[in-house]
């Protein structure tokens, strides 16, 4: 019988609905199993910007830093995206949060359900049976980097920097991923042209002879954007530096049928984080479209890191029982019109 | 009657085969329609470096500056490659020549072939009709960047910079290409992170209003690797920096269902170069199995920057020819196996 304290930040948009959804979820699994979960709600993103100011204000952070795990919904609103002037944005909140709990490694597996090979723009016979793990480095890269203007504003810039030590801790957990898989990494990079990423070949290709039963390989950013499309049962692990795994975990996103699908966990060396992949869709607020599922699947995540893995196997069962039920919101099945609200529920209860 | 002269630029792998065939088309346009073109070979690329030490000796880097147009096959060696520590690189030479030639705008078109839809990874009716424009940023960003190691080698950084300027002269062609088409711009940008994606924003908002027919939108690169898969059709001319050009444009090569098929432009004030998207696939090499479509229609886009619109709109329907006539190289049809040159001679009878 465990007793965790969780931190919920729900955020913005559609946020809020699916966070609601999971913690509902997680305290199902608590009933059923015995367990106590403590849930703390706190304010990030551009709802906290409205209240305080701040995208992370300083409660926030103090909280994430005595919880057992985080659970994230979504942060990000249009009024900041449009307005590339304004000094304070929902983002930075994120990424501060990233920083200071030091989540530095983020986990997004991604699998083509079978019950959904239809919802999938690439053919059932390409995407049948792709399980790929992505491990994208979170607290480095470009979006870290310093950042600024010059020449008056008529000129920006933002630098990319990457330590040995960075990569190392991240790459070891891929390697150690891999073993429990299939046994194949696969470093994406632009070694031929950035010398970051001849930083991440050098350092990678250096600690595989530890894990001598994981085959490493190597695939420039464009052309893995491309193999994850054409052929992406040919991946196990994928391991990648911050800005290539935002840009190819979402592509990748395709392979499920829907970004609605997908979880994310952001670990570092103590605290935990678990997010779905998807944003805070604003269009869609407050109707009841919203997926929980990428979140429901997050907490999960969230109980695979407490060590909870039979109750983490409950969740994911009843969430295969919902797309097999066809309990699914509207992007899924247009026809059977399940909300936000019925789809939690029915997975909460199949707990 | 036009007396043009084209520097031929092979390169590595695939490349000598698959200009080989471009200039034999380019040859019999010149005698169908009486012109003259004279074709002056030269190196670059791991083949320059074997034979002179540098990837860009300085005679090829004169030729180009001196000829009508350059027709360039791939560079690239896995030699290279798999070296992070290589002090010199084929790559080397590709940048530095768009750099000295100014080449600032890489226009990418990808269609989907009637003809090919069932080699795309894509459904078909997520595909049909789909024609896309990509301007690549070519000269600036992270790839043109300052770089290096510092702290023993132990740490590494990549710059990007933009400047108003380098954004302005593609914007302007990117608005004006819509204006011929679709008439839909859509800026792919990173603006909720890095600074140099809001300078993109805020320039290319500023110029909107010169192109009142134009809707212009904004897609964040994560969301538009996504959303190229998921509803290719929703795109008309898109616009991006340099590296978020080289992933999205390879991405949707699969569109097209090869990305043997995808000629592309690089053009700037006065100097201009054509090339197929791919690279030099050493594996291929000699064998016969390239597909030199991609490099003919490169040849195509060189007719239209000659003016010959005629004489590209030949190019282009012996192509349709072929594929229609499934007079195609191995990755489209195994069970014809023609080989390039056929392919090319092919093509070339039918301009
Ligand atoms: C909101 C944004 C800063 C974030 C990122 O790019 O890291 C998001 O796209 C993600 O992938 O988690
Ligand atoms: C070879 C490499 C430097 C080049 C690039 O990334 O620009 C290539 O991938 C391309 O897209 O033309």
């Amino acid at each position: 019988i465990l007793n965790k304290r969780i931190v919920v930040l729900p955020g913005d948009g559609i946020g809020p609905e699916v966070c609601g959804e999971a913690v509902r979820v997680l305290r199902a699994v608590a009933d059923r199993f015995g367990h106590e979960f403590q849930f703390d709600y706190h304010l990030m993103g551009a709802c906290a910007i409205e209240a305080t100011g701040s995208p992370l204000p300083v409660l926030t952070l103090d909280a994430c830093h005595q919880a057992d795990a985080v659970l994230l919904g979504a942060i990000g609103d249009p009024k900041y995206d449009n307005d590339p002037t304004a000094p304070v944005r929902p983002e930075q909140g994120l990424l501060r949060l990233r920083k200071e709990l030091g989540l530095y490694a983020n986990i997004r597996p991604i699998t083509a359900y079978d019950q959904l090979l239809e919802h999938s723009p690439l053919k059932a016979e390409r995407i049948q049976g792709a399980d790929i793990l992505i491990f994208r480095e979170l607290t480095g890269g470009v979006y870290f980097g310093e950042k600024g203007r010059f020449n008056d504003g008529n000129s920006a810039y933002d630098n990319c920097t990457y330590s040995r030590e960075e990569i190392l801790r991240i790459a070891h957990r891929a390697f150690q991923a891999a073993e429990t898989r299939r046994h194949k990494l696969t470093l994406v990079d632009k070694a031929n042209v950035l010398e970051t990423s001849r930083l991440w070949r050098e350092t990678v290709q250096s600690i595989a002879p530890e894990y001598p039963s994981v085959a490493l390989d190597f695939l420039f950013v464009d052309n893995a954007a491309m193999q994850i499309i054409l052929n992406p049962k040919q991946f196990d692990v994928i391991l990648t530096e911050n800005m290539f795994g935002d840009i190819i975990s979402d592509e990748a996103s395709v392979i499920a049928g829907s970004l609605g699908l997908l979880p994310s966990a952001s670990v570092g060396d103590t605290a935990a984080l678990f997010e779905p992949i998807h944003g805070s869709y604003p269009q869609a607020k407050g109707k009841g479209i919203a997926n929980p599922i990428a979140t429901i699947l997050s907490a999960a995540m969230l109980l695979d890191h407490f060590g909870l893995t039979e109750e983490a196997g409950t969740v994911r069962d009843a969430v295969e029982h919902a797309l097999d039920q066809q309990v699914v919101t509207p992007e899924l099945n247009p026809a059977t019109r399940y909300t936000t609200e019925q789809v939690g529920s029915f997975i909460a209860y199949a707990v």
